[in-house]
């Protein structure tokens, strides 16, 4: 077998066979495939699609190219969460204890990314001595226990596509359905879950930023799934504005603290309660999405999840007072208030630039070497649909460093959009994706 | 400017400017863009093509990406002339002596190829002490004085093209018209000639094996030769069979010498006549194509077209005997006969075939590292149209080693197809393109 007669054969719109992906992403990954052998491969792929069959292969192919978790030995059934990613989101923060405290397992191993935040490690490393640097025995007695524990990625998971991605990412071969879906999903059953709920965004502070796009790697990626034997759900929610009200790490904490009080923004419970419930009968906790609901309106309400968090904390070495007491955080040294320029409706926001305005103050990595500031980030008070007066305050800004504050105060403005008339409502909830 | 930018922007369909080519080609050259980028824009190319001015802006950049040789020292037009390639084709050996001696200066630098036979200067080295490592100074005075002169490649001509085409190789992005032609022109607009006489074959034994594509290859070229300012003429003829009789390298010489004495195969003297009369207007000897053939017609006649191939390979030094005594040559040690398996018209060969019988004998290069053998080959008697008797002489096939002779003998019969009836009579020059 030959690397250029499968990309002249992709060139040329054939579908490629399982042994033919599995000849080419083993090549790539042991080097024998060059790069540019396979970057003329995914271009060729960009032009000429894959099929369904193709998709699964090449995830399987991915999966299997380094290590596959065996999460057999917990008991029950494994449900993983995956979030294609957005401002303000900080789902699994107040997700995780909630389905844990129902009785879903929760086992992640979790690496840090790049993004306008930390990622869920750095959020949890605002608890002062919480690490993700346990061991295997610890992480699985963990689980069993409580339900719930995450550890730092110490294997080697799906490898080529850590490979492959990269060089997408510089050969503008990024944006096709397939390969995003493949990408995400290899990761996702190299990390053996049972079953998988894909928490898919859209919008302007999504990757996806066209609904119908959204849809359709949602579909991508549940047909993967479906095909490779997991149950696999996905949930297309809106990102055109941050989740929730808090843009940055402690903030986010915080902000996942009060919802498990009861107390959280609407958008943010309700994402939560829907991937919950969905999690919940994937893992046969729940018989339906009704009871399944019910169930987490109750942790929250008798506390339970909240305890849950607390335990969690405790059980990889952080301080739970903080849990309680999340005023302990530590606070930015410049906190402010940014108001209206002008009276009207809020009428869109450019959800991006919110994000970057919390890479500015520090609170996310621009390169893998970056460090994060915890304690900075932005609260919108006012989001999509309010009615502001000129004057009133839009959102409470921290940071440590002036000239980076004052940019970032500039930049948040500029991304509102203000209007006479309150724009059109959208749901939340855009839908639900199964097989 | 980023090549990840200029990729997309070609994925997406739109055209590059000339600065962006530049920065494309001079950054690919250096090093600085690497392959995996290159190979990737080649794939978005060969989907979203290039316009005329795009490909004109690639070949000057890969033109420019070297030495361009200044034959400005050498008084008059110089008219190149080059070929797409094909089986026994021995053009160059008798095109260059008839248009030398009619007053065309031939400036001519060569490298080796690889293919089913040497390529020119392979052939020339037929004549025992004939030499193209000849200094720069005897080139231009050889020229001055005989019109005709041959040296081996020793500047860096298009080297961007030379990595281009490497990588386009090993990545199935070859077939692109406009890729193709730019290659071509690059390296011709580099050697220096003020005008080129483009030799397209079309048919099983060439490149382009449909008429069309040659037909859209001749148009791609000659636009690249007019926009780059230079006159510049396609001659579009059939290698849906051998040209000529010759396959092979001492062979193909003594082919070609017949020819110079009026005694070569008609389509052969037809293409030179044909490709000699455009380089005749082309480069001012004559002032139209009917008197340019005169002109070539009377130099076989009258003997200057040999005696112009004896001065010339004198002046390289070889022995200029054998122009005159073609017998001397050496021979290969097994001369047999290949007979008509069946009765009936020859109604179709494939051509590319009788080249792999070349091949298979010794005659060509694999690997840059092969040796030749230039003794080996074959001279066919029969060729489509013509009536053949079961038994009756088809070809002799001429080679060094048992094994390898019978297994061209095979080959070549199966390249064979014969039929009843006479197949269509078909033209050999398909048409002349110009602009």
């Amino acid at each position: 077998m030959r690397m250029y007669d499968l990309i002249m054969k992709k060139r040329n719109g054939a579908a490629l066979t399982k042994e033919e992906i599995e000849f080419m992403v083993k090549g790539f990954t042991d080097g024998s495939i060059p790069d540019y052998q396979m970057s003329a491969m995914m271009m060729a792929v960009y032009f000429q699609g894959m099929t369904e069959e193709e998709t699964l292969y090449l995830t399987l192919a991915m999966q299997h190219s380094g290590d596959v978790l065996d999460l057999t030995a917990i008991s029950g059934i494994k449900v993983d969460k995956h979030s294609t990613g957005g401002v303000g989101d900080k789902t699994s923060l107040a997700l995780a204890p909630m389905v844990a405290a129902c009785g879903i397992k929760v086992a992640k191993m979790s690496g840090r990314g790049l993004g306008h935040t930390g990622g869920t490690i750095d959020k949890l490393e605002s608890f002062p001595g919480f690490s993700t640097e346990i061991s295997t025995e610890q992480f699985f007695e963990n689980v069993e226990k409580n339900s719930i524990a995450i550890m730092g990625q110490t294997k080697d998971l799906a490898p080529a596509d850590k490979k492959l991605y990269a060089l997408r990412d510089v050969t503008a071969t990024v944006d096709n359905m397939s390969l995003i879906a493949s990408s995400i999903m290899s990761k996702k059953l190299a990390a053996g879950a049972d079953a998988i709920v894909l928490d898919v965004k859209t919008g302007s502070g999504a990757f996806m930023k066209a609904e119908k796009d959204a849809f359709a790697l949602a579909e991508e990626m549940v047909k993967i799934g479906k095909n490779a034997g997991k149950e696999t759900i996905a949930v297309v929610s809106d990102m055109d504005q941050p989740l929730g009200e808090a843009v940055g790490n402690i903030l986010e904490v915080k902000e996942a603290i009060a919802t498990l009080n009861g107390n959280g923004p609407k958008d943010f419970e309700t994402l939560c309660i829907t991937l919950g419930s969905h999690m919940l009968v994937a893992g046969k906790a729940a018989e339906n999405e009704e009871q399944a609901e019910n169930m987490l309106r109750e942790v929250i309400q008798n506390g339970k999840a909240l305890e849950k968090l607390a335990q969690f904390v405790t059980s990889q070495g952080g301080d739970a007072s903080y849990v309680y007491e999340p005023e302990k955080f530590e606070k930015a040294a410049i906190i402010e208030e940014i108001t209206a320029p002008e009276t009207g409706y809020v009428s869109a926001v450019n959800c991006e630039e919110i994000g970057n305005c919390s890479l500015v103050l520090g609170g996310g990595r621009e390169t893998k070497e970056s460090s994060i500031d915890l304690t900075v980030g932005l609260v919108l008070k006012k989001k999509r649909g309010d009615f502001v007066k000129k004057g009133e305050v839009m959102a409470q800004i921290y940071g440590n460093d002036r000239g980076k504050t004052d940019n970032a105060k500039e930049r948040f403005l500029k991304a509102f959009r203000f209007s006479d008339k309150a724009p059109e409502q959208t749901a939340f909830i855009k839908g639900i994706v199964k097989v």
